[in-house]
């Protein structure tokens, strides 16, 4: 099982790509940047062939990202919205799921308790994936820690699932 | 001059193709539809692939959008950033350029007034292209809206180059 946790935003989106086991390890992970200068529809086009290009190098059988919350600031959740909705879009276009997590679920995933905070998560992921140091900018160790999340959830699904088939009176 | 104007929406994109000339005609407007049915990425691939389908049939020279304030729903903001972003790509995906405008600059462009109301708009619409009935629904007005606010600034501004021009000493 291999997945792609993405941390998508204008100027930087995280991207990291996790493979399962007896225990995950990191692939690739890293940060798309892009500047002002080009233009706001040639910054999405930057961010949509950069993820294509990683799912079709990496054949990830999952997409994953964290669902967005935003208090206050309209401006910031309608630019995250735009490169979100391109990450989303490079995902159904090759034909993969995306599974989507809330802050929270990431947490306790990660570290245990709901209110880790930045440095806590970044530690885990460090720890998780014996990584030598925190992937930096956050964005990278974020998206690394929804791809984490996503493991996670599906291995305890599976578990489940073998446990409750078991369970069945042959 | 052909414009492509869009009032991006998740449920709802609206679009119209006018062509400039000594009268403005509505060449194809129309509503783009998703239902929440298949899932939010699909969503924005049937987006995204009817805009490319648009401007391929049509060959626009420019697309045009309104600009987008929010004064609090930020789920909103992301839903329609997540639109917006599909459409601005594939204007720079087929190599046209976006023109954006104010929901200001729309009203003054095509009623006159900056506090004109939907009806007014519609109304407008209707007169400016020769069109039987107001478009419908209101997304496929304000595509319309925007696309002559664009014309009419292109043309504005090629008005005033030629004047300066003529005004310089041979």
């Amino acid at each position: 099982m291999r997945i792609l946790g993405i941390d998508p935003g204008t100027s930087v989106t995280g991207f990291g790509i996790i493979e399962g086991g007896p225990k995950p390890r990191a692939l690739d992970y890293g940060a798309i940047r892009t500047t002002p200068g080009i233009g706001e529809a040639e910054r999405l086009v930057k961010i949509h062939s950069q993820v294509r290009h990683l799912i079709e190098a990496q054949s990830p059988d999952v997409l994953a990202v964290e669902q967005v919350f935003f208090n206050k600031n309209t401006r910031s959740a309608l630019a995250v919205g735009q490169a979100r909705g391109v990450v989303l879009l490079a995902a159904a276009q090759a034909g993969i799921p995306v599974h989507e997590f809330t802050p929270l679920e990431v947490k306790l995933a990660v570290t245990g308790h709901g209110r880790a905070d930045k440095q806590q998560v970044g530690y885990m992921i460090r720890m998780l994936l014996g990584l030598k140091a925190v992937p930096r900018p956050d964005d990278v160790a974020d998206a690394l820690a929804v791809a984490l999340t996503c493991l996670q959830t599906i291995s305890t699904r599976r578990r489940w699932q073998t446990a409750l088939e078991q369970e069945v009176p042959g």
